[in-house]
């Protein structure tokens, strides 16, 4: 076996180079710390090129087999712990081939023919995403499975429902979870339109122009599962859209994850007490005796930032890039893979807390007699009996404002006042005015009427089960 | 017609309150200035609300003729600039409301029966949008046609392909052309699937709870042209995802904007000169006589900054918002406007521009004869005999090394001395290292070779025609 | 008076160009519209530069006489709404320049000798922004006032002091107060250190390469009021620091806006009902008529947004942009004009705002009586009698525990258990577990305690007159 | 020894709490990973807090004996790498107090008297980046003295001035070289700014309301020479907008590394060849045996959007933020540290690259002439014999058109047609058309004439010596 440049990384690049890399430079320039987690899309990567090599007849079934077998040793190097991953070679793609060329010789060397790591790279890459949004989609659904396992319990607790943190109209704490179903379902669709754009096939794009072997390209894709490829080589490999089109994704969930655990933080505060967390969710204080800290729940809504500011990154990453494959674009993986790490993390993390909510619906029902929730519902009522809506709203703003100078609720109103209002308040009026009435009452599709709640969680039961 | 709290809002907002908001407040939160631009939004999905009031019965087939001939006349007087905008009346919709019940009395009072703002302006943003998504499909279209025909006549146009800005391998002048292609594509993707998440009707949902009248929002949902209906009115007011969706597809395509631009900045400066651009699209100097500069390009190029600001925005806008509706909200609206105004003004003269774009084939090929861009086809070449690719690269490395000496392009080298390199090479060597050779040899889907091109342009002729 | 360049721009940039700007180039490029805010600085900058010219006698006294009357002329047409801003001439400088040119001839010709555009709107945008700074401060200082102002009518105003949202340790709602005093106070400090770097002269700079006539830069600056001149000519016409610096001053002002604006959100919410704002900072329902909403509060948090999404903006616009001056650095301007109008608003309305809170002293007290604020005190007391920190932590917990379970505060355990708990407890520990006493015992520089917070009051009294 | 919540911490935080943390919440909560390279000003702090704490008599003089015995013990053990961190004990806080409690027993649980673990970690994190900073500031003197030393060397050597990069006027590489001096001085002088507000003392806030402890806070800040105290104890367990400011420090000077290192790239890049880089800062191709890349550059370009999204993250992570500690705050950490360091690492590798640049003053030279760089000096030359300005540039205009159709340069123009341009031209017109003379000429402070640019390095090498 001959020597070849990856033998002599720690002299010089390749015999082009009067000197070796500073140690400065390798260090500043090594990828392999953070891109070995590559590792398994590398290899099979690696194989199925291989195979398509031998296939087309570029490569003997020799070197196939000893390629095979040497995918097969570095594997359960690496799975053992074993393997020894080296600076001098920068990352995982020049890793796996040194040792692949030190395990079977010649047959390793062939192996790169006909591509590049600007190709590699961005096959990996995209392979490691897809497995991970697989592993996403799942933790989307255990998030709604969750939030509406609660609602399923909760239809008939009366929650004030708030715009601009006031009392606004009474809704079910079901309503309010099937909110939040909304939300990840939707990040579950978006999730699904940037799987279709991640799994696609960058490799036979080789350095940037494509390649002088007879590659096909489409076997390759079939053999990893792709759904195509990608079509113009230059686009090929400095094309990193997935990575910010899912960093776009991954921004949304958390900054859902952000509102719930906001709304957490808050019902857990004394000064709603609308829920409770087992201890386990908790954490205490060094100084003060008496804590017990939504933690959790701050930390998600903090980690927003996090996945934010990567998403900036990678976009500024990208910004004003002439074509093709620039080093610039080595930086597109620390926040793609801690984008990952937070999004997966989080939603597991969030969907165990939400399934673990005590509910304390005389709280909540308290809070909702504060505000005069029902008040929309005197107006809608004297709408109904002809007088203009605009007109009706005006009233019943007078009435809250009398209310409010004698410190009582609407519903507190004797009747004689009430009917005093306006001639259309008849006999029937204060039934209106109840909490129960006004949920009740709100029976339009996607509305807080019990029974469309109901009918909502048997529609995500079904879609999620 | 009785007064209403529409009229006296100058006053104060309701007869709850006991002083009008100051001077101060009302500028501070009135949003007429900006949301005006969605008054047709605002009156069609208002004529679609009445027509379904009148068909549930609740209000008359005569509040629905005057509401329809109201909104006609309202149409007109802002079409003929004559319409009032009042900031007293803080937004479009109350402004259009107000005037409505001016010119038809009680019937426009009947108007927001069922209705509130909330799910009002999310339902006009919606509409609106929509309808620029549709706008912008086409123009992304118009993009991509422009690159295409470009690429249409410079198949056999040679330039020097770069990574790291170094040249690497001959491609195309369109093979580039249609790398740009493929990425407006995925851009035209995405925006359709974001129009999937737009286009769901809010309205129905009220303040926020849903509401007490027998509102058919599917039919309004018909009436409107959108998919479906959003399934819980919590999340159906609080929901500003689409917006962000769209910034981040616009953020992406800008930042494909933003590369484009580069390239044309740079192919203009003299150092390049690989293109001209015409004099409409040059602007000069103040102070130097000969300046031409490529002004448009850039702008373009500094405008992506814009639009990746505005998605910062709408993220940290959202960020740890407890349901439902916040006055917060209301600040989604100038950077989707100023978003959507920004991509559609780039796209229209970007696709305009580099119609008119002059290529200059001998400087782009002088240039690809700089940097031994060959090289890759003779450690192909040796490979292909036997050599194993990663000996084969060490061995061309030499021969570069000897031409850098000699000040000379592989080309140059002797025959003999090619020879010399390594056993395997042959007499026909000297054909793969020439630009042509090069580029033909590349004839892998995807690759540069003009056959593979040609065949890519066809495909995009036929799906974009 | 001869033609020239100005006068034939709608034909042609100038004699080099064969056929004028296409219309879209035109409006795609322009920036007059937003670019016109700057006219006095225009003006006041090249009266000072026609002065130096003059004083080095590079243009004659005539001359300076006479675009100093043309300049005076300009003003009065501004200011009466009567200079005609053409969208031909691009920009500020030109719109102006060739007015100039009409009113006095050959001498508005010569105003340009020696500058460039480029050096020219870099000293118009800093010396506007030098003037908003200057009218910024004093806002600083206002709002300082007026939280100062709260702070001093409640020293004793007990509020639950809050981490985690949990209910920590009883603090003043003085205290509170001035912790935003303390985030003001920084950012005017920040805000002082940024007119530092604006307040240099680019002009002299000329086109990028400085100039061939004898300019006097220094006299210039002394002139206009500014600290120095930048020492180097490329870099003057191409920095945008000081505009991306005044962004992030800014956006930290913005996020302690921001936290201020959440607090008044939550404080006004009925759960917490601890403040209440006049009404004319309120906003009504168009549905719900018993709506007072925080409006303010809640779009001065949302704005937060649009200005982290202008430094955004900005930093991404100047990324990887070679020297020198580049068109993209027209884009600029918006961000930074809707930064300065967004915080001035903002704290112009906040401080009015602060200063009408109408503070509810027992609910805020009735607040920290939840929690167990003074669990920390009884660790204190145990601690200050000799028992190690940790274990008397250990030991209040457990108290804790037991009161939870009887739904009493520390305050209500009879003596005699509260001397169970651990030998060191004496009959004084009672008084250490009231809030008051939980208050005054925090008389540490910075704590607190109302002797500590009266002092901090005047020292911000002091300072800020 | 008693036991105490530190060694429980696996079984439940405190005797309030019925179950452990759940593991997942543990290692998602636990910060020790990251945050244990704040042990050395952990350790720092603690020890100035229990000087303090014996010196107000708080502890016993043997007490802080221990601690200070303890606290060498762990010193050395950490040093020696055998220090067990526990992810139980969740911060770096707990693992040095609770190994000190194990080393020393109850002098260990007297150190956390009076300060909390919201105050600790914010005076570990202020000492750490202020000791970050004071390594910063002489990176940014030796790149600085790089560029400097670079410039000392070419006052002499042309480069085409860019403006749109078009070529615009001649200027020295020095000169231009001392355009990146001042902006790394001006990240100097803001670096500075921030470390004002960075050094100020939180330590004495406690939890957040301060102490009952006679702590002497001053006496703290002395012995770690911070400048100042923070004047509120909630803001002081709350502030993060040193962190914040720091990253726009660092944002700003990674935009100024990724211009420079744009330009590095572009320069050597083919079509330019300017510069040369040593082998040692390049890497070669795995698959194009004839590349030299500039890598370092590029990735110092990317790595301006890794620092750009840890600025929006502390942004997001602090907007809307109630008072006053929340755990959203522990999420400042990671971003921080990678900025720090990003800044030293890339400022330090782009130091000594600089120093290496090989200079091509032919090439550069040579692209000066191309693009007529002394037009603007033939205008000046006519504005200078009494051509208004205007109208020369419109007959340079014409000399430029007249020289492109002939494919000649204006100094090649002969003397009868330049003569024959305007009446004011003499016979010494050519002189100023030359490269040489029109450096020259440019003698105004901050121009670009030698005798003005060897005074800017004599300036700098002042400062920085």
């Amino acid at each position: 076996m001959s020597t070849n440049q990856l033998d002599k990384k720690s002299q010089a690049w390749s015999a082009l180079f009067s000197e070796p890399m500073s140690e400065l430079v390798k260090r500043y320039t090594a990828s392999v710390d953070f891109d070995k987690r590559l590792w398994q899309a590398d290899i099979e990567g690696s194989l199925a090129h291989a195979d398509m090599l031998a296939a087309q007849g570029v490569i003997g079934a020799d070197d196939l087999a000893a390629i095979q077998r040497g995918m097969a040793q570095i594997r359960s190097e690496i799975e053992a712990g074993t393997f020894e991953w080296k600076l001098d070679l920068e990352d995982v793609h020049l890793n796996v081939e040194a040792r692949l060329t030190q395990l079977v010789g010649d047959a390793g060397k062939r192996l790169h023919t006909g591509r590049s790591r600007n190709d590699q790279v961005a096959t990996d890459v995209r392979l490691w995403l897809r497995g991970e949004i697989d592993a996403l989609l799942p933790l989307l659904a255990q998030m709604q499975r969750a939030l509406v396992s609660v609602a399923d319990q909760n239809t008939e607790t009366i929650l004030p429902g708030f715009t601009h943190m006031q009392v606004a109209q009474p809704v079910s704490f079901a309503h309010h979870m099937l909110a939040y179903v909304e939300m990840f379902a939707r990040d579950a669709e978006r999730l699904a339109d940037v799987r279709k754009r991640v799994n696609r096939l960058p490799l036979g794009a080789a350095a940037l122009a494509g390649t002088s072997y007879p590659l096909d390209r489409e076997r390759v894709a079939r053999t990893l599962g792709f759904d195509g490829v990608c079509q113009n080589s230059l686009d090929a490999v400095s094309d990193r859209d997935f990575a910010i089109e899912f960093s776009a994704f991954a921004s949304i969930t958390m900054m859902h994850v952000s509102r719930l655990a906001e709304e957490i933080v808050l019902w857990m505060s004394q000064n709603f007490a609308f829920i409770d967390l087992a201890d386990r969710y908790c954490t205490g204080s060094s100084i003060m005796p008496q804590k017990r800290n939504p933690d959790v729940a701050e930390l998600a809504r903090g980690k927003s930032g996090r996945v934010y500011g990567h998403l900036m990154a990678l976009l500024t990453l990208m910004k004003g890039q002439p074509l093709t494959y620039n080093k610039d674009n080595q930086e597109d993986k620390e926040p793609l893979f801690d984008t990952v790490d937070t999004v997966r993390d989080t939603l597991r993390i969030m969907a165990e807390m939400v399934e673990g909510i005590v509910v304390k619906p005389e709280a909540m029902e308290r809070a909702a007699l504060r505000g005069y929730a029902t008040a929309t519902d005197l107006a809608d009522y004297l709408a109904k009996r002809g007088v203009p809506f605009r007109d009706a709203h005006e009233v019943v703003a007078h009435a809250v404002k009398t209310c409010l100078q004698r410190g009582i609720d609407l519903a507190e109103l004797p009747l004689a006042e009430l009917k005093a209002l306006n001639p259309a308040v008849g006999d029937d009026v204060q039934q209106v005015l109840t909490l129960r009435g006004s949920l009740d009452a709100r029976n339009v599709l996607g509305g807080t009427a019990p029974v469309q709640v109901r009918a909502q969680i048997a529609r995500h039961q079904a879609r999620l089960s």
